[in-house]
């Protein structure tokens, strides 16, 4: 049997790096990356062996048309996933995500490939709907970040039936774990001011709560959805929460953060973002049973580890 | 006071035209047009007096700014609203609904507009959602008009949270009356065939059904919601459906025409249309309860006098 071709966006991303390790392991899949290489990571040297990354902007239908040729899928990672930035700059949002995204999709429907699996978000989607969340809740995003991941979903879901392209979206909780170093995402940026001796910025009264979830965990949804699409013998159009249906306050994380380092993190309060939703949490029942999906991650043990990797991989100490 | 400064996008469009005619009974505003001119309406001549109308494309921001600074609402109807045109044509679609509807939003944004009326949908919005559908139903849209209206759905979400403007998405049901001559709905192109002695052709088995709503009803649910954004204390961010609660097939539909003309319609029965929908019926209950919205108009009533309306405007007769 042929090895089957699974095309990466956002080929050099944080989830992406974590899910070509895991993928490689693998020897059924061909894997090929696409990333337009302006989120400055530098994730590439682990997996430069592993896969081909091409610099290609998605929107860039004719380079990407030559590259998903023949795919028999596309796990589409890339994204602007900053709600602040969004909505500095919604339009600049509005094209990476959403343009990109039915970019991507004319051009797997003219090239014939039939499967997708895409990030989407809970809580950016949800915006303030009280948690937990499931599939049922209504979306209701209150950045223009989560609108691009709507507008996505809406457009997969009309492709599925228009055009037969099956698709997987997974609405991530907050994402956490090694290779992540060119994010801004809340545990890194404490961490990496837990190791500086720095005073941390919370905005809001720090009782503002995320669902985390491991990038390990995420990978095994993602690896499952795949595996769901190229079984299935019936059109697919399908969209699961993976979160970990726990609630952590950006005042626990804090503390986590104290405790287990020994050392004082000062805290500074100030005004609650723009865009940022209060509280976020997701079951996960749906994808637990059609993705067989379980975080194993554990967070106050997951979190000195990457405390230790960010020590290593940032400051080399 | 000051006469309140509203702006009508699609101002030549079908639903414009009547609105502009009932809402120009009303002295509190001043009515201003925007149309980009492509849907090769003739209506221009029926509000040629009650409004002015502007020749320009929504996406073209800087002039844009110029004619809505300063405004107090938007009624925003420049739409494609084709279903099978979006299907061939999907980019296109997505850039005057999607894109457009976003450079509207950005450009409220910077000249410190804070209300808006858009015109969304029920049928594409909800896909083959079981009927009746209402503000509960999870969108599902199948075709890439109807994600293209989620789509501007989750940005006028995020505005009113982000940016505070005050929106209103009215879903409508398949909106029929005089002043639509340049568009092609069944009702309308059925009718013309009916006047001309010619076949028509039926997609599927007649069995598909529409919630049609006339559009003095639309257009009283247009007026509700500005009146409602004006004396609003609060931000406002709110969807309501728009519909008859009423299925009517294809079949049901030519029995109709034909009986009150006396005229057979010979059926041509085709394959179904891709991306549209099967049955499409709509509650209209929350906005009976917050907009006072309650049709009033009788479909065996209405399709004769449109009818007659279509001989004398398109035949001469």
């Amino acid at each position: 049997m042929s090895k089957k071709k699974i095309v990466i966006t956002g080929s050099e991303g944080f989830i992406a790096t974590n899910l070509i390790l895991k993928l490689s392991k693998n020897n059924d899949f061909d894997l090929i990356g696409v990333d337009s290489s302006t989120a400055n990571s530098v994730n590439k040297i682990f997996t430069n062996n592993l896969i081909k990354h091409n610099r290609v902007d998605i929107a860039n239908e004719s380079i990407l048309f030559d590259l998903i040729n023949k795919a028999d899928l596309i796990v589409h990672l890339a994204a602007r996933g900053n709600v602040v930035e969004s909505i500095v700059n919604p339009l600049e949002n509005f094209n990476a995500n959403a343009y990109s995204t039915l970019i991507l999709l004319e051009t797997m429907r003219k090239a014939g490939v039939q499967n997708i699996v895409f990030s989407s978000t809970g809580g950016a989607l949800m915006g303030n709907t009280s948690p937990p969340v499931n599939e049922k809740s209504l979306p209701a995003p209150i950045s223009p970040y989560g609108a691009s991941k709507l507008c996505c979903e809406g457009y997969l879901s009309s492709y599925s039936n228009a055009f037969k392209i099956n698709s997987i979206s997974l609405r991530f909780g907050n994402v956490y774990g090694k290779f992540s170093s060119h994010k801004q995402g809340v545990i890194n940026k404490w961490i990496r001011k837990s190791i500086m001796n720095q005073q941390i910025d919370i905005f809001g009264d720090g009782n503002s709560t995320r669902d985390y979830i491991h990038v390990e965990d995420i990978c095994n949804g993602i690896i499952s959805s795949i595996h769901r699409l190229f079984n299935s013998k019936k059109a697919i159009c399908e969209k699961y929460h993976l979160g970990n249906n726990q609630e952590i306050s950006l005042n626990e994380l804090s503390n986590i953060i104290e405790e287990f380092s020994g050392r004082e993190l000062r805290r500074n309060f100030g005004n609650k973002r723009n865009g940022e939703v209060i509280r976020n949490c997701s079951e996960y029942n749906l994808a637990k049973e059609f993705l067989n999906f379980e975080p194993t991650k554990k967070f106050k043990e997951e979190i000195p580890i990457l405390y230790k990797w960010i020590k290593e991989n940032e400051f080399n100490i």
